[in-house]
C-alpha cells in the first residue's frame, strides 16, 4: 500500500564519539535510506528522549503525507508496522459514515454511521445555512456537532475494534461544499447564493488537531469542483473509475440534489440540480426516510400491491411483509409503487388514478389516492410532486448525453451512487422513467462511492494527482442557465416520457402486461 | 528584500457566474501570478469571509516560508505592506536580545534584551541542564521561562513601537545547543554527556503557535553543527559572511566556552571548548558583571594605574573614573588591569605579583593582591585562574591554525564575537596574550553576530542554503581529544607567551616601556 501514511521500522545505530550524529539526524538518515525523506514534528522532536535509547534505537515512525512532503508525525519503540491505522469518512449531510482502514493492508476494520449532528439546525441543508449565515456563534456550534458527530464514530469505531482514533495517522473525508465549509467553521451560504462562488474549494490536507481530531496527521478534505459538485462526488469518480477507461459512463448521485458525471478518460461532463425531496420520500405526505416502519419494496402478487415493511434494524432480523405496521414509505417504496402502479395501468401515462382499477383508489378530500398500506395513501399530488421530480433527474441524463453528443447505447454502464443505488429496485427505476432504458447490467449501484473514493485514496496516495486531473477534465453545465432544459424536463414528466418509445423495454412490459391481463392471466 | 516573509498585495476582481473561482482559488491565483505559490492556513481559510467581500477583494496576505513553501498566514484588507515586521531573537544563556524588524526595508525598528529567565535554575548552564535531566517537569518550568523571555521582549518592544508580536510573521533564533532544547521543551544534558550526540540539531520551521509565541507564521531555529558549536555560532558566520569569501579569516567567541572557526569559501575548520568563566569575571574573587559598579577600563596615569566605573545605565550618565565607588571588576577591566600591571612589570611573565614596584602590592593571608580600587583586590589565584583561561583560549586558535596550516599573517580578519569582543580593548587583550598579535586593524569586533545572523537570515532567505553550505564545510575538531593541546596550552601560560617572539609587538612596547622608565619618563 502506498497511502497517505507509512509505517517504518528502524534500527539504528547508538551514538558514539566517532558518529556523534543528532538522534534528529539518525532517524532523518534512517528514514531517507528507507526511501522517505521527512520531517519531523515538535512532538516527535519532544519525545526522542529517553524513548530512542529505552527502546535501544529500535524505533518505528509514523509518516503523514502534508500534499508536499512527508511528516513524521510519531514514534513508537518497537515494530509496530501491524498496527498502521487510517480513517476514511463520508460526511452526508444525513448520516456520517466512518471507516477504521488498516493502512498496511488495506482490511477494513470496521464501518459506523450516525445522523449528522448538524440536523437539529434543520434537516435540509438549507436551513442549516440559514442558521449560520452571517452568525459566527452557530456556525461555530455547527462545527463543533460536525466533528463530534466524526469523534462520535471514532468512539464508536474503538469499542468495536479496540483501535482508538489518536491512533490513526490520516483521515480522509468526502463530502459536499456545503458540509466541507461547516467542517472547516465557514459560512456556507456562498454555495447556495449567487454568483455560486463557493469560499474555499481545496481545503488539502489540514492537521488533524487543528481540526479537532485526535488523530496524528492531517485530514485530507476532498476538493469540490464547483458549489454543486462536491467533494463526494470527485471522491466518488475515485471510486467508480472510469476518468481512467476509454468507455464512456456516467455516474449518477440522486437525493434531495442530483449531480450526475458522464464521461471517460478524455473528458467529464457534470451537472448538478435540485432533484428535489420527492425521491427521499421528503416531500410525499406519508414519506419517510428508510428506518423501521417505512414500505421499502411494493410488488404485484395475486392481482394487487404488497408491500415490505423495514423492521427494527436493531433486532438483525427481517421484518415480515405486512408486519411490523407501515408507518410511511421511503425512496425505494415509492419507485417500485409507481412502477407497478404504472405497469397495471392503476395510474396512466401522466400520472393519473384510475380509480376503477381497484378499490384501493379512494377519493381523499378533493382528489384520488391509492392506500397502499392500512391507513397510508399516496394521492394525486404525491404522485405530482414525484413525476417532476424524477423527470428532473431524467433530464440531466438526457441534457448531459445530448449535449456531449453521446448516445445511451453508448454508455458502458450508468452508476448510481448511495443509497438510492443501493435500494432501488432497477427494473422498477427503468419503469417509471427514473433511469433510462439500458441493459440492466449496465445499470450499476455505486454503492457508497463517497466513503469508498475516501477510502481508496487513503491506501493510495497516487490517487491524489488523479484528482488534480479530475477537478481539470470536469466541465460543469450550469442547467439552471439553460433554456432547452425546462422544455426537456417537461416532455419528461410522465410515465416513462411522453416519447415511449425512448423506452423500448417498458414498452414492451407495457403489451406483455396487457396481454396477460386480456388472457386473465394477472 | 526576499526574507523569510512576504507581505503581498492583491487586487482581485469580484466573482461572478461566469468566474465563479472560489475565494479561495481567486487568492492563491494572484498569489501564483505574483510568483508566490503559496497555500491558505485554515485560520485564514475561516477569515476569507466577510473580510474579501467587506475589503472589495483589495487584499494584503502575509506569506511565511515554511522551509518548502509559502503559507499564507494572514490576510489583511486593504494594502497593509508597509506594516510587516518580524522578530530577531538571540537567545543567550545569560541574557535574551530581541530585535524588531521591518522585513519590508530590512530597519530595526526595536532592540530590547533581558536576563535568561532560566536563571533561577542556574547561573550557569550546566546547573539548568542538571536540574532539568531526567525530570520533565522542571524541563517543562524552564521551557516555559523561555518562551515567557522572549515573550517579555516583545511586550516591551510592543510599548515601545506599537507593533505587537502577533504582527509580526516570522521568528529567528539563534542560540547555542542547551538554549534550543530549552525553548523547544527537550532535555539538554546529551549537550554535555559522552558521546555528545544532541538529540535535535536541526529544528527548522516550527509553527510560532506550536512554542507559545504570538506570531503568525514559524519559529526558525538555527541549525547546530555538534553539542558545543551551536546555531549562535553558525548565525555569526552568516554575520561576518567569510565563509563566502576567498580570504581566510576567524570568528572567535568568547565567555564560559570559547568556539573559534577559522575558514573561507573552501573550508572551515573549527574547535569548542570551555575557555572558563574567569574571563568574565566569573572565578575572580571581586569578578562580576558588566553592570553598575564594574570597574571596566584599568589604564596608566601619572605612574598609577587608575579605574573606570561603569555608572548605573539607567540614569544613562557616564560615571566619572572612581565614580561611583566600585564594587569589582568585569571582563574588560581584567584584561585592562593584567595589561597594565604586565606592561609596566607590577607581574613578570609567570604572572607573578613583585610587591616592590607598589604600595599598591599587599600582603593579603598568605598571597600577594593587587588593590585596584578601594579595598578591591585581585590577588596571586586570581591571576593564575585568568592566566589558564586566557591560555586555553589563546591555544583554540593557535591549534586550529596549525591544524589548517595557516599561519597568522595570513588571517586577513580576526572577529571577535559577543560582549567581549565589543568591550575588551583589543591592545590590552593582544598585550596579555589572549588575542594573537596581529595589525590590529584586523582585530575587529563582530559585535552580537548571533543576533546580527538571525536578522540578515529574516530578511534574505536565499541564506537558507548558505546555512546548509556552512553546516557541511564545517569541521569540528574535539580538543579534548587531542594530547598536543595542552603542552600547547602550557606554553601559553604566560605574560604573552612563554614564547614572547610571538608577540613582536608586546615585546616592542615592553622594550618602549622600559627605556621610558629608566629614562624616569613614566
Amino acid at each position: 500500500m502506498d497511502g497517505l501514511s507509512e509505517k517504518i521500522y528502524l534500527e539504528i545505530s547508538s551514538p558514539t564519539e566517532e558518529d556523534a550524529r543528532s538522534d534528529q539526524k539518525r532517524i532523518l538518515d534512517g528514514l531517507r535510506e528507507a526511501g522517505y525523506p521527512a520531517s519531523l514534528t515538535l512532538s516527535v522532536m519532544r519525545r526522542l528522549y529517553p524513548l530512542c535509547r529505552q527502546a535501544e534505537w529500535k524505533l518505528t515512525l509514523s509518516l503523514a503525507w502534508d500534499g508536499t512532503g512527508w511528516q513524521a508525525v510519531d514514534v513508537e519503540p518497537g515494530d509496530t508496522r501491524d498496527r498502521h491505522y487510517g480513517l476514511a469518512v463520508d460526511l452526508g449531510s444525513t448520516t456520517v459514515v466512518t471507516r477504521l482502514i488498516h493502512c498496511g493492508t488495506g482490511a477494513c476494520l470496521g464501518e459506523v454511521s450516525r445522523y449528522n449532528g448538524q440536523i437539529p439546525w434543520g434537516t435540509d441543508i438549507l436551513t442549516r445555512i440559514f442558521a449560520c449565515k452571517d452568525n459566527p456563534e452557530v456556525l461555530e456550534q455547527v462545527r463543533q456537532a460536525t466533528v463530534d458527530t466524526i469523534c462520535a464514530n471514532l468512539a464508536e469505531l474503538e469499542a468495536q475494534t479496540g483501535v482508538a482514533g489518536s491512533q490513526c495517522i490520516q483521515m480522509t473525508v468526502a463530502g459536499n461544499a456545503t458540509m466541507i465549509h461547516f467542517l472547516l467553521g465557514i459560512d456556507a451560504f456562498c454555495v447556495f447564493s449567487t454568483p455560486y462562488a463557493v469560499h474555499v474549494d481545496q481545503p488539502g490536507f489540514l492537521p488533524g488537531e487543528q481540526l479537532g481530531f485526535p488523530i496524528r496527521g492531517y485530514v485530507f478534505c476532498f476538493p469540490c469542483r464547483s458549489n454543486y459538485l462536491g467533494g463526494d462526488i470527485v471522491s466518488g469518480m475515485l471510486a467508480v473509475g472510469f476518468y481512467r477507461r476509454e468507455g464512456i459512463c456516467a455516474f449518477f448521485d440522486i437525493g434531495t440534489n442530483g449531480e450526475l458525471v458522464v464521461g471517460n478518460r478524455d473528458f467529464l461532463l457534470c451537472g448538478a440540480g435540485a432533484a428535489g425531496p420527492a425521491l427521499e420520500g421528503g416531500s410525499v405526505k406519508t414519506g419517510m426516510r428508510a428506518v423501521a416502519g417505512a414500505v421499502d419494496r411494493v410488488f404485484w402478487q395475486d392481482g394487487d400491491l404488497q408491500v415490505h415493511v423495514l423492521g427494527d434494524p436493531a433486532a438483525k432480523e427481517e421484518a415480515e411483509p405486512g408486519n411490523p405496521a407501515a408507518k410511511g414509505i421511503c425512496g425505494s417504496g415509492i419507485v417500485d409503487l409507481l412502477a407497478v402502479l404504472f405497469l397495471h395501468g392503476w395510474i396512466d401515462l401522466k400520472g393519473r388514478l384510475h380509480p376503477e382499477k381497484s378499490p384501493r383508489i379512494q377519493r381523499r378530500g378533493d382528489s384520488w389516492a391509492v392506500e397502499y398500506a392500512p391507513g397510508l395513501f399516496f394521492d394525486q399530488a404525491d404522485i405530482e410532486e414525484f413525476v417532476k421530480t424524477k423527470a428532473a433527474a431524467y433530464t440531466m441524463v438526457e441534457y448531459v448525453l445530448r449535449e456531449s453528443g453521446i448516445s445511451l447505447e453508448e454508455l458502458e454502464a450508468f452508476y448510481v451512487a448511495g443509497a438510492f443505488g443501493k435500494h432501488v429496485d432497477k427494473e422498477a427505476a427503468v419503469s417509471i422513467g427514473l433511469y433510462p432504458d439500458l441493459p440492466r447490467d449496465r445499470l450499476r449501484s455505486a454503492g457508497n462511492a463517497s466513503l469508498e473514493g475516501a477510502e481508496r485514496l487513503l491506501c493510495n496516495r497516487s490517487l491524489l494527482a488523479d484528482l488534480d486531473a479530475i477537478l481539470e477534465r470536469m466541465i460543469y453545465i450550469q442547467f439552471g442557465a439553460v433554456e432547452d432544459f425546462l422544455h426537456m424536463m417537461v416532455a419528461a414528466q410522465a410515465f416513462p416520457h411522453t416519447d415511449i418509445e425512448r423506452f423500448p423495454t417498458v414498452k414492451a412490459r407495457l403489451e406483455e402486461i396487457r396481454k396477460k391481463e386480456e388472457a386473465g392471466e394477472l
